[in-house]
């Protein structure tokens, strides 16, 4: 009898997870694993604003696939993904192709730019290893220009941050430390750098409590960060961005550096292989599959679940990718079992930790409000648990934040 | 009576040496010692190369003036010259004006272009700090952003260096041992990297023995840098460079990195102040005296001494400009005390080393010819020779080059 063949797209947060659970739960004889995933090692997305500040090196926010996978039960494949043919059962690969009898569809989110014009262009972003290293070295080439100039343009050190959801905030924490280190280090004068945060919804963080909001927003604004709320931007230039409130005639605030970090949809693989998606996202059933295609699991950034508390969809957080990639590992072992009965994932939220720099952070953990040196101690535990749970001890020692006190 | 003010002009090797020279030799009763320099620290012009390859930071290139002088002695003043006004011997600075009963003019060298279309907007310089870092910034920049393009330019890993001499040579030394490192560090196949040394003149490091010239050829050949010979740069664009052999037609080398490592001239100020020159270089008598100002000095990259042997100038060197600032030191000492037999100045040449990177290198030295680890070893010693000239034991454990074995 041919062994069923378990295709697994993507090694993120979601994906990871499922590997290292299904290798641990389906004997080599049951099934063939295939993991495929664009580059040889998995990164932490929610690491990336250090490295993009230039806090944290980009290598400390990457291992290496195989650190943490079973190459005797797991074959890897590193290739980019093109198209799913849902019909034929197999994925298009770049290099190649992949037959499967189960897939799972963890390809992680794309930014949203929402059409506003000049982003994609003139915006960096804090996606992926490759993006945030690139803007961590943009800025500081303005640093490094600007003492070149004979005609200072001061607009050189003024860096816009369009989003004040949490990739944003947590950014502008690590950049607001990182700024007076740059300007000793390129002899700059720390009154002539800039920073904005510009926000459309009427709050930075929607979502979180108020009071952490405010506490959040006085220490950004302390440290030199202006805040329009309620702002949108209207266009990226190569000389800033156009921005408005409301109806109110468009403005131009001039920067050397715009960083978008406001919006994430899901996959664009996902509505070009022909499923139905909101913004790349896919409504998946209690148990994560595809409604209508039985062999069809989609997690991650790329699946959307209804918060039946709020009626709204929970935000794609690695927290919720990777105990969907628990479920979804155990209904792949039971399918090959033939055990027709899956489990139903509901999300465990254990809280949420939001980084203000390296010590003071944000956060509602077990539900009660943290702020400060303890909430950033927190957000190390949570940083060290996503490395545990794939990568185990090992993994903690080698890439775990350990300046824990 | 009014005691004589002594004005020194840049913090170079040539300036600091005299500043610091003169600080010992003269009592605080018998005159006043200005010290005038943009910066408020001193940098190893003959390291940039490594601060712009980026081998060694910038900040290990450079130490602060007040390291090295006796504040009860020398006033020092940061301030950017504009111009001499020699009749009434007074300084004009940007923010200010210094009168004079003697100057020193060592304000350093300036690039020369030959006019050449192109090479002040789109070449960078080795040049300054602040050059140096700019460029190592553009280069991590360009290795970034390979990778973020989803169409890959491979130009923006060609890197041409236009010259062959000193600077040119020991900057391909420190890149090509660079090279492999950003390669780990930006993901990037390092046989997409390309490195052209463009040379007008008929051979590399004119004036060096033959031997030694083609041991740095092949080893940096050996080390993946193409040569073009003979071969002037007639233009640089922002696509990279053109370049001809003789009457030939000029063809095209795309290259996201061109840098300007080939000329050097006397300081703009000379010309501007309405002293004689030759390319900004002032044919100085032998105490080191302008003719016909008995009160101006001229020492370093700005002043030009004919190597009686050959006749022909000696090249401007750190080594010459200091064995200047001895000199001028004492002469300005026996003027004040009155005596009017001044000292002549004579080149003594203890060798020339050229790095090819941190463990290999060529030279003579007293007159003997080295190559390799031996001539590394020795440019090392030349490195802390200067900062021993200038600064003692102590600026030497700070500053110097300790890992020597």
């Amino acid at each position: 009898m041919r062994k069923p063949k378990i295709v697994i797209l993507g090694a993120g947060y979601g994906g990871l997870l499922t590997t290292v659970r299904l290798q641990k739960l389906i004997g080599v004889n049951e099934a063939d694993i295939v993991l495929v995933n664009k580059n040889d090692y998995h990164y932490e997305t929610t690491w990336l604003h250090e490295a993009s500040a230039g806090t944290l090196h980009h290598d400390k926010v990457r291992y290496d696939i195989s650190a943490v996978i079973d190459r005797s039960k797991v074959n890897f494949i590193q290739d980019t993904v093109v198209e799913i043919n849902k019909d034929e059962k197999k994925v298009m690969l770049e290099k190649g192709e992949v037959e499967y009898d189960y897939l799972v569809i963890a390809l992680g989110g794309e930014p949203e730019t929402f059409g506003i014009k000049g982003l994609k262009e003139f915006a960096f972003g804090i996606t992926n290893v490759n993006s945030s290293r690139q803007l961590r070295e943009h800025i500081e080439y303005q640093f490094a220009t600007y003492n070149m100039e004979e005609v200072k343009d001061d607009n050189r050190l003024s860096i816009v941050v369009g989003g004040a959801g949490f990739t944003g905030i947590e950014f502008l924490g690590e950049l607001t430390n990182r700024i007076p280190e740059l300007c000793h280090e390129y002899d700059v004068d720390q009154n002539k750098v800039k920073i904005t945060c510009v926000e459309a919804a009427p709050t930075v963080l929607p979502g979180f409590d108020q009071e952490l909001v405010n506490y959040a927003v006085s220490q950004l604004e302390r440290k030199g960060v202006e805040f329009l709320i309620g702002t949108a931007i209207k266009e990226a230039t190569s000389e800033g961005i156009l921005v408005a409130k409301g109806d109110q005639e468009p403005w131009e605030i001039k920067a050397g550096t715009v960083v978008w970090a406001a919006g994430v949809r899901g996959n664009a693989i996902i509505e070009k292989s022909g499923f139905e998606a909101m913004r790349g996202r896919v409504k998946v059933q209690p148990d994560l599959r595809i409604p209508g295609f039985d062999a069809v699991f989609v997690i991650g950034d790329s699946s959307l679940i209804i918060n039946e508390e709020i009626n709204r969809p929970y935000p794609p957080t690695a927290q919720i990718a990777m105990q969907q990639g628990e479920v979804v590992a155990r209904n792949i072992a039971a399918l090959i079992r033939n055990k027709q009965q899956l489990e139903t994932f509901k999300f465990d939220n254990k809280g949420t930790v939001c980084s203000l720099g390296e010590d003071d952070a944000i956060g509602v953990v077990f539900g009660k409000k943290i702020t400060g040196s303890k909430a950033a101690f927190m957000k190390k535990v949570v940083d060290n648990r996503a490395l545990y749970m794939i990568g185990g001890a090992s993994l903690v020692l080698k890439k775990g934040k350990l300046n824990m006190f």
